[in-house]
């Protein structure tokens, strides 16, 4: 009997606001974004609110009450859920249970909304425990941390963390909208602001040079927490972020597209081997200084360049060395910084690849890397950070 | 600062494959299946087996090792998963778990595969494992009952049971491929037998009147296990049900289109008032035969219409008619069948919609059921159920 060929056509769109005071009952763009769909309201929502962020701003959970009273289209169904963030959500299943049991218990549909606030952990986690519920309740991200509204809120990834891999547990799922707010960036750590800037400079070294240079500009003022630059930066960059999943022709991600990543690899990596001490985006900023160094040690990557890029993630003040950087050279040892390759193709799949420089905005895509420039690379970093410390004392 | 408005489009292709020994080594159809993508072998399989099918065919897991040695393109991770079948395997998560684990601990990548045979309990719960590992890993459906093969074996939905709602953790996500065996049909009990011929009655009532009379012609020859009806039952039903998919224009239900359902609201919920001692495909007879019955008192379906319904179902063996129909008459007890409407609203989500008839072939959607001509259509089959078990006195 004949075989039968099935072809499967997907769209979806969602806005990506950029607001301050998104809880502030004055403020259309929530109510518009639930609003927003052919269906007659009232409309069910579920809040899931980043612990952290409540302790910063104690009043946030009346507010978001608040607002929804104010909105009548808007029906709250419970006091908004209070989880922690940060990566240790999405390091055991029992709060994905516990909003999945939320949505279940006040029979959310696949009509209904999760709005979820926080950091990129908290958003990842509800945002899975959402996609899986009915097979997939609609998403509103409120990111509030510099990397989440410039990188990981803005895109189709879900996922909390299991048998020791990072976002092994996870799917491909669009949000409803998201709404950027810049008001809560305030309330960051000195830490946690800058940490976002790390993945600003991913986007420019892959994509654009002009970008690259806006952030050379404005390292110093970014550093010292600037708002009008870090507003410009995170438009960007979020801009950058979306082009790239809705041009590349594979979203999902099923055949070999990659995602926008450079210094990835090792970041990963090295949030695990230092037990998360480093942020993501500090694990990150390491990790781009280290393929930055091997790009230019095989010739590929200028020189100059190579300055300019150290330069620029020291003045928006990273640390480009961490000791968990050195340690056994094998990829097969899983206490190697090597075996972070290994994971890494893994998770992808497929043929290993990974983004190496020919330049600043010019990412080439790479199917090899070899053990002993990776040790040159990290020698180096760690000379220059022996360096840089003599310099500062 | 400018809203970016986000546009992603995903294409998914798959194969229906329709073949008989799917795992006797000189059947190519499975490493075909595998091979078929861009990147080279060998390719990792995890294979994941339905207990109950292994039962009846005891040398399968062996035949599945032998397939794999005979084609070196293919390596088999571990000898095949043996978990058990039927709904039972998706009322508690450790299922999910182990086959999870088993992804991760033999490294399989989002290029890798999970090869699942058994009936539609099984693909659905080792589909939503292999669907949440590494946010996809590819998917081999080899559905071994006739339900699997003609209907959920070949869409895009997997998924268990949680909170005592069926299918309520659950995601849209394509097969890689889905191979429809004949050979496993032979070993079905005669109620798994009959049990799939539902699903078919159920297209040809909402889109194929022609399919329809083919089904009359055969009714006989179906209930005595005829092969060659049975095989066009499937590759048409099959076919019908990939046509809706992929041609409804929202494969994934995000917004208001239905699946092709018809008498699902009740059956959903018999399945769960009977705790399972009817099989799916029993209930769905049942709540054709009711949403026939209702369809008809409304006038929306002509009786001549009605009794050719209600003789093909039952001279395909079906009973029309189970005591827990009755009880309680109110949508807000969940001891009431009448509950089962509030349940598939808020699993399918927005407006609620069921399908009705006007006729053999011609579904259509209503937005609204009455309580009283419900209660009137159980009456109905009831009186029918009584007076048919006279006849057979």
């Amino acid at each position: 009997m004949e075989t039968i060929h099935q072809n499967v056509t997907v769209g979806f769109r969602y806005p990506v606001y950029f607001t301050e005071g998104v809880f502030d009952s004055a403020n259309p763009v929530l109510a518009s974004a639930v609003c927003s769909v052919e269906d007659g309201g009232p409309h069910k929502l579920l809040c899931v609110l980043d612990r952290g962020v409540c302790e910063r701003r104690p009043g946030l959970p009346r507010q978001v009450e608040a607002y929804c009273r104010a909105h009548p289209d808007l029906t709250l169904v419970r006091p908004p859920l209070i989880l922690p963030g940060g990566e240790g959500v999405k390091n055991t299943p029992q709060y994905v249970h516990l909003v999945q049991e939320a949505i279940s218990e006040f029979g959310l549909c696949r009509h209904s909304f999760v709005v979820a606030a926080g950091g990129g952990g908290l958003l990842d986690m509800a945002g899975y425990a959402a996609a899986t519920s009915h097979r997939g309740v609609r998403l509103i991200r409120v990111p509030t941390t510099v990397l989440s509204q410039n990188d990981s809120g803005v895109g189709v990834k879900n996922g909390i963390n299991a048998f020791g891999k990072k976002n092994f547990l996870g799917v491909f799922a669009p949000p409803h909208a998201v709404i950027n707010d810049f008001e809560f960036l305030s309330t960051l750590s000195d830490r946690d602001w800058r940490s976002g800037i790390a993945e600003a400079v991913k986007v420019a070294l892959i994509k654009d040079a002009a970008f690259f240079e806006f952030l050379e500009e404005h390292a110093r003022g970014l550093a010292n927490r600037e708002p009008a630059p870090m507003r410009r930066l995170i438009h960007r960059c979020a801009e950058l972020h979306l082009n790239h999943i809705g041009s590349a022709g594979d979203p999902f991600e099923t055949g070999s597209s990659r995602p926008l990543d450079f210094g990835h690899w090792a970041a990963h990596k090295l949030e695990q081997m230092t037990r998360f001490r480093l942020r993501h985006g500090e694990a990150v900023a390491i990790g781009m200084a280290l393929d930055a160094t091997y790009s230019c040690l095989t010739g590929l990557l200028p020189e100059a360049d190579w300055r300019r890029i150290l330069a620029l993630l020291e003045n928006a003040g990273f640390a480009l060395y961490a000791p968990e950087l050195e340690g056994p050279l094998s990829r097969c040892d899983p206490e190697s910084l090597l075996h972070g390759l290994t994971e890494f193709r893994e998770h992808l799949g497929g043929r290993m690849t990974v983004m190496l420089l020919a330049g600043i905005g010019r990412g080439v895509e790479a199917h090899y890397m070899e053990d002993e420039i990776i040790r040159d690379s990290i020698a180096e970093l760690a000379s220059a950070a022996a360096e840089a410390s003599r310099r500062a004392v």
